[in-house]
């Protein structure tokens, strides 16, 4: 078993065995393979359902690093990213993810993540989302371009 | 203008002022209208990618309500929902979120979210995602079949 992602799936062991939230795990490593952030669900223990284990160990790496960009780092994770983990490695700038069990996987055990994917793509109505204000809002955005990070 | 919208419009504008992260505010309410949580983008500020507006504020509202489950609540977001955030939104439980600017808004001052959308729907590829290992990870994911959350 490879040795990053044996650490992300006694991560997600770990998560159980605490009852913090669902059976996942992950593991960030730098561009030397050093080990910058780790993290397994969180999500009953602080009561944070943003607290997924990718963001655990996004948010560590960041803290270990001091920055908001991870550029070079790679992600080891137990489970296929949900499309929320799934952007923010992209947001961190990650550019390679390794992953365990499937969306499929997942959806056995009861978690919603292939139905997020299928709402993203079109194809089901988990959620209402309704446009307004847009004008107004669009002043605000315009005030900001140029700036980037 | 929508009173909440015009609450997280605000909050996008306070972003931009004390150079928080990028000009996104978002507001959630309640099932009684009540303002349970509130957030701007701070990822700079913090120094940690997923701080959007969207996170921060139902981080806010979890921690007001005490839960991770913002069942019955609605979302006021100043932009469409990247869809880390969106995906969050439903991890909360939350039905209903009103967005003010578009995707393709946030793109023309230089925000990737319109191209995080369309590396879900397989149109690029942002990232490479690998597989590995998926039956050591799957021993671990059936030892916690039959809970939820």
């Amino acid at each position: 078993m490879n040795k990053y992602m044996k650490i992300a799936n006694e991560q997600a062991l770990k998560g159980i065995n605490n009852q913090e939230g669902g059976p996942f795990g992950a593991i960030i490593i730098d561009q030397n393979d050093k080990i910058v952030g780790i993290g397994n669900n969180q999500v009953l223990k602080e009561k944070d359902p943003t607290l997924h284990a990718e963001i655990v160990a996004i948010k560590n790496a960041c803290k270990t690093l001091d920055t908001h960009d991870l550029s070079g780092c790679t992600i080891y994770t137990s489970c296929e990213p949900c499309p929320m983990c799934l952007s923010a490695i992209i947001w961190a700038n990650i550019k390679t993810a390794y992953y365990g069990c499937t969306k499929k996987d997942a959806a056995d055990i009861g978690f919603r993540d292939d139905d997020i994917y299928e709402f993203i793509k079109g194809q089901n109505q988990m959620i209402n989302l309704k446009q307004l204000d847009r004008e107004e809002c669009l002043d605000v955005m315009k005030k900001y371009k140029g700036k980037m990070y």
